[in-house]
């Protein structure tokens, strides 16, 4: 997920077409939906968890609507296999996602690295086999809300065009760190590609023009044209300036997923490898302070002086928390025409 | 070092006043140097070591004249204390660099995360009280020579600014990923700054005006004069488009600093905070072929299909590496100047 995008703060009930779900109900329709489509009831339980966060931080088409999709990738036809370790020490575990989609996957990998980080201090998973797995964030958090550092980063299959190259060749490969502090995780997550694959898909489909710089068609030229940039890819993150450390950034996110096992599924060394990273700020620390020195430090971003007609300095993460404590009371709003397609599944 | 900054390609024997060394001579006269500015025959070797490596892959300013800057230093008048370890688990260490300079605080803590590593598959160590330390991807080769993967952050004094803010709150904060490949380390390393603050000091030294978007002065206003930069700060990479990814990334990096104790030598949680990350592929991989696999992922990359006009497709540290391999046999080109000022010593 795109920390520069961040989330809309328009009231979601300006939109027309739309009902207002409390939470259980949005999960309730989700799993139920998930469960159509051939997961089981925990799976379906861990896929809505994710959704339903996304959409409570006002990510929304990384919500409910990404089950529509789900349904629709030709991976779910490919068949299935549990989620296993393959390979293991006190510190460490390579787990094959056996074709179960990232969300889930993912999910299971999160938490073999917190089980290990608990243990012994500190931790790397890595899982391979397995697809889109949604927003960085939310795996991160599921580490960090029990105290501990992380970072977690997922390479995935060719979109993104290196410079000079005429074909993608890299993941939009996003990296996520994520801290404690004492009013909860902090996270910083972004996506390397220079606008987020589902946006490509989403100005495709409205038939809006991209952005100046992203986009390259099918023949390695520079376009407008969303529907055109979906047969090629787009350029990494950077603009002119510093296009090569959001390549760079890129290329190196691409190196993790090998250690996260990448090539083993298909042989291919540009596919999906998800790593994660965790440790426990007490075993660094002599005075087990972490949670209250990053406070400490938010607080001091916060008090900066600011130019002129700026409201606030923001901390990453900062919107996406308050957000969805505001959908907590406000309940969530979700397209009419997605909750009939998901009853229709 | 900044990566988007790529080596000179220049011949260095075009400059005027130069004279050419052996890679030997040259770590003669930097060892000798480094000794009379208070420095025992050990500490110089490691904090040498370094600046030949960064000449002979071409960053010059990063070489021989980082002795004189080294000299005046007010840390170095504050006295110095031996580095040691203050906590420690089989996987992680945390240690005081007793305001030695970060060239010898970080090259113990990276052979601190190698040894762990060695032992036990995964290291975390952090290293605080300390200054300045160059250039991160040496640090990282060394860990990555020895077939480990390595992640390397460095947080520092204010000298970024936040997007909105008026004073700078963020060290230019580099990080630096390192890869083992069959043809040795791969590494990618950037700065979050727009600008490398020594590039902001040669700009004010030389009178040149900087780039549009990267000085803010002491008032938090934008401006191109360097000179009022040094009184105010720059701002993260990423320009209008992608500043949040710098600044959200620099902000990482000082908050990855909070787990090296970055505040624990004067209280302050913006501070120096080094951080090494290290993990034996082999922990991981059922095949122990991530080097076969990290040289096969650059083969692809470089096989890429190129834009007209386009000489290759480049690979982080790619350049560097070949700048080494040249100045080995022709020899290392340093400035009249320098050469007798270091003697001068």
């Amino acid at each position: 997920m795109n920390q520069a995008t961040p989330p809309s703060d328009k009231l979601d009930a300006d939109e027309p077409d739309t009902m207002r779900l409390t939470e259980a109900d949005a999960r309730a329709i989700g799993e139920t939906a998930v469960q159509r489509i051939g997961y089981g009831a925990e799976d379906a339980r861990i896929v809505v968890d994710q959704l339903i966060d996304n959409m409570l931080c006002g990510y929304k088409f990384a919500g409910l609507p990404r089950i529509l999709a789900m349904a629709g990738d030709k991976k779910l036809k490919q068949g299935r296999t549990p989620i296993k370790v393959v390979k293991e020490t006190p510190v460490s575990a390579l787990m094959d996602g056996g074709n179960n989609v990232g969300y889930v996957a993912c999910y299971h990998a999160a938490h073999k690295a917190l089980e290990k980080a608990r243990a012994h201090g500190i931790a790397c998973v890595g899982v391979y086999n397995s697809y889109y797995s949604g927003r960085n964030a939310y795996f991160v958090e599921q580490i960090v809300k029990q105290g501990y550092v992380a970072m977690h980063s997922a390479s995935a299959q060719p979109h993104v065009v290196p410079p000079g190259a005429t074909q993608p060749a890299l993941g939009t490969n996003p990296i996520c760190f994520g801290f404690p502090s004492e009013e909860g995780p902090i996270t910083f997550d972004i996506g390397t590609a220079s606008l987020m694959w589902g946006d490509i898909m989403l100005h495709a489909h409205l038939g809006e023009p991209l952005p100046e710089g992203v986009g390259i068609d099918a023949q390695g030229n520079p376009t407008r044209d969303a529907a055109a940039a979906l047969k090629g890819g787009v350029t990494p993150f950077g603009g002119k300036d510093y296009v090569y450390k959001g390549y760079g950034l890129s290329f190196a996110i691409q190196a993790l997923g090998l250690l996260a096992g990448s090539f083993i599924a298909q042989g291919a060394v540009r596919d999906y490898g998800f790593l994660f990273w965790a440790v426990n700020p007490d075993i660094m620390l002599p005075g087990n302070d972490f949670k209250q020195r990053m406070s400490q430090y938010v607080r001091e971003m916060k008090a900066l002086p600011k130019q002129a007609g700026v409201k606030e300095i923001r901390i990453p993460s900062e919107r996406a928390n308050k957000e969805r404590e505001r959908r907590r009371v406000e309940g969530i709003v979700v397209k009419r025409k997605v909750i009939e397609s998901l009853k229709a599944l």
